[in-house]
């Protein structure tokens, strides 16, 4: 059984990077391209040279990558040939095996747009693929608005790509530029293109979700015969994002309709890592990660309805499309007022507790949970600060100490050069078995900033935890998300900490008060409890 | 041109409320059936009566609606008649005019799940469906699993779904309920099911959007002939959510393909309200706004690259595929360091600052918003922390007040009563012209609950602006984000105050420190000198 060759070309540095609020620095793009190239893309576009100091910068210190490094460019400029178009030159300089060029394909934008007429647009294009080929580089043509352009006037469209083609480009990628084509168009279109006379191996397809539909207009396009795709990791791009290969790749590879016809570069082993690698580009950017995402999404094989989550406990081909391990993610059955006691159950025993079914602890923490919810709390992605409510609930919650009281305090005023600056102050008191320790801390990291107050309080706090001090050494704050929500009557203020150790454990907790400071305390300590109870010191 | 009838279905009262981390009140409830009422959806599925408090509840007090309000559940089990099943009682107890039953079509899941013989499931769906028949209401049958059954055993799936058919149901809606069909798939199976004798005008489609193909595996069934679209607004449902109503609906409307052949009962008017309507689901839900959703999202027309930006400002048809209006949303053209001064100027525009193209303050303003990006500010949605940066640099900042320095205190300890309680206070010295002011807040409000430090400093700063305090008075904080983020070298708090006033202003500022109530106190302070400015205070 020969299998046909699908090439993937990832645009997530070039393309990803006009999403609104993301800016990519020298050192972000060599980390991705290394995660791409990991992954098994054919392709990685790297950014266009000359338009940008930062993709100039990562085109002269690249990283050695088995996938094709490419440099994006447009098509050279009416009144001077292509070797002495300046633009074009900062592309070709970038000195990548393969060059992308984009060019106009809809009349429209031709006369409109570029002001100029429609042979010389042809000829433009024809002379700058053929100035890449005459370099000994391999030339790919992004064919800008062709869905449109062939809607508009179809005999002008094909004559661009044609021409593109005939100069010798490897490939022709179709791109839905606005991202309005519909599926049926995008199958239509790409049949019309081959049947003028450019192969279905020749041709690529570049779509955006702006209908929702960028994956499935990538399918329609291999449907109709076209043998590379371009995408995004996560599926970043420009307006509402280009096609998301993390949701490709694994619908390439798992559905037999696509994998039992076509093979890519990313193996089984690969596949397995992508959750790790979506999550890794988030991380980079600092962005929560879309929970909803297909396949790699925190809630993809989440069960929430009661029924779903019994007979997932049976047997999970009964609601779960694919194995969650195959694409590096797991199951969840979350915590919330429509789970029955079989979710709970199987939350508990995720935590390593193990309850009878007929325990009377049971159907209280349902009803803890359902209260605290109320008040603001979120369990959904705190496990552990949900493992601290059932283990009071089940009498297995050992004291290692108690708060008694505490203080910060948060000045802001101008130092002796005359510059504002901040400093805060927390103070303490713990009582861990008889003994009472006060301590105090201040704000400042060794370099001598301030980094806040509830730095200050953890700081303060992790002093003094006398025979616990060695537990909690290796913890470390990762992340810190802040959401006014609805509490009962009133807002208030719902912190959710994620800790990490050294062990590379990782773990969620929830803090919930109008006081800022409160919630992140409450957070804290939930943190530093589960530590405590998870590592085995004794109350 | 007469057009064929679409039927729309909504279920986001019922499959939405299966989101992770979404629990709606019989409030909320109520308040989103009137908006999807004011809509123009066909069908609103209110929830399962009898499996749930909050959709009990529901129904006995469910707004009056055009759309006909529906209750869901299941069909009736083995060893009892219609009659006598009391799962199925509650639901027609709810007494709506029409009612929605799942049952299954998978073979597998009939012997696996129930254990009960085939022919008994068919059974039981007939005398279920016709059971509502025979009390006057519609009913409706959801094929659970049809597509995967379908595969498994297509003689067993159809007898399912024709003896629903043949026992009165007014539709019979085919289900992906694991998500995990694909477009190719969905077309030839729904055609399958019309051939073999159930008309097109009598089959709905309900997909999961498990492989990012929800909205269009919806498409594909209509063209295969499905006159009823199940979906959910904000594509909220179980795992990664149902197909999206809030994409699908505009492309019903505007795209020809479809306008042109179908008619819905969503006006154009109705169609003005769809991002505020996708808004207010967020609002209610307390969730961030997905800004690169299809049509709505906040990024869906922005236009970040500069090539775009200016060739939109000549034409806006070039790079849009629908007038942003049509849908209630609006066009953005970003800060960013991939902006060029055109969109630099649209954006001074929109701020009401008319600069002329060779003012030399311009390439300082970009130079301004680069840097402070590389310490962790944002420009995106800080509109009007970016007209004070560039009012600055244009030297049109007045100064109407200097922050000498705060102090401010959090403590928590036990009271009198031997509770544990918390107390913020914050002392600020402001400079109004000559006068110096001191003034002090607690943090309690008027039912003497601590609102937390950042409410203090605020109450504090907005006690003694003198001149300025009637232009203030009526500010009100709606939002406050926290998110941890790079500033250079180190990790700092970037805080995002969206603030309204009286009038229905809204505007956003962001502040940044490592310290979190430097930061929120600079937000806020930028948020006080807008609205100074916007109300044409004099500095």
């Amino acid at each position: 059984m020969s299998r046909e060759r699908l090439s993937l070309y990832d645009t997530t540095l070039r393309d990803g990077q006009q999403t609104q609020g993301v800016q990519f620095s020298t050192a972000e793009k060599q980390q991705i391209a290394e995660m791409l190239d990991a992954l098994g893309v054919d392709y990685i576009e790297g950014g266009w040279p000359g338009a940008n100091p930062t993709d100039s910068e990562f085109f002269s210190a690249a990283p050695k990558t088995k996938a094709i490094l490419t440099a994006f460019g447009m098509t050279k400029r009416s009144g001077r040939s292509a070797e002495n178009d300046d633009v074009l030159a900062a592309v070709m300089n970038a000195g990548t095996s393969a060059v992308c060029l984009v060019g106009k394909t809809h009349d429209f934008h031709v006369t409109a747009a570029l002001g100029i007429d429609l042979a010389e647009n042809t000829a433009n294009i024809a002379q700058s693929i053929a100035h890449i080929v005459a370099q000994g580089r391999e030339a790919l043509f992004d064919a800008e608005h062709f869905f449109d352009g062939y809607k508009a006037n179809p005999d002008y469209a094909l004559e661009t790509v044609k021409a593109a083609y005939d100069a010798g480009a490897r490939w022709v990628v179709l791109c839905d530029t606005n991202g309005g084509a519909l599926p049926s168009e995008i199958y239509e279109i790409t049949r019309a293109v081959i049947d003028a006379g450019i192969p279905g191996d020749r041709l690529g397809i570049h779509t955006h979700n702006d209908t929702e539909n960028a994956v499935a207009n990538s399918l329609a396009a291999i449907d109709a015969g076209a043998r590379q795709v371009q995408g995004t990791l996560n599926g970043l791009g420009e307006r509402c994002g280009n096609a998301n290969l993390t949701a490709l790749i694994p619908t390439l590879l798992l559905k037999p309709s696509y994998a039992d016809r076509f093979e890519t570069g990313v193996s089984p082993e690969a596949l397995v890592e992508l959750t790790r690698t979506s999550r890794m580009l988030d991380e980079i950017l600092n962005r929560v990660p879309l929970k909803q995402a297909a396949y790699v999404g925190a809630s993809a094989f989440a069960h929430k309805a009661g029924l779903h989550a019994s007979a997932i406990l049976k047997d999970p081909t009964t609601y779960e499309h694919i194995d969650p391990a195959s694409v590096g993610n797991r199951r969840i059955i979350p915590m919330s007022n429509q789970a029955g006691l079989s979710n709970l159950r199987k939350r508990l025993t995720d935590a390593g507790l193990e309850v009878a079914a007929d325990n009377p602890a049971l159907p209280r923490i349902l009803e803890q949970i359902k209260e605290r919810e109320g008040q603001g709390y979120s369990y959904d992605t705190a496990q552990a600060s949900f493992e601290l409510v059932a283990r009071d609930a089940l009498g297995m919650l050992p004291q290692f100490f108690e708060v008694k009281r505490y203080k910060v305090t948060v000045e802001r005023r101008k130092n002796k050069y005359n510059k504002m600056v901040s400093l805060s102050e927390a103070v303490v008191v713990v009582k861990i078995g008889g003994s009472k320790m006060l301590s105090v801390s201040e704000s400042l990291d060794e370099s001598g900033n301030d980094r806040g107050p509830v730095n200050a309080l953890s700081t303060a706090l992790a002093k003094d935890l006398g025979p616990y001090q060695n537990y909690i050494e290796d913890m470390r704050l990762v992340d810190f998300k802040v959401r006014i929500t609805d509490g009962g009557t009133e807002a208030v203020t719902r912190v959710i900490i994620d800790s990490e150790d050294s062990k590379g454990q990782r773990w969620s907790t929830v803090g919930v008060s109008p006081n800022i400071v409160d919630a992140s305390f409450e957070a804290l300590l939930d943190a530093i409890n589960w530590k405590l109870i998870r590592d085995g010191a004794k109350g």
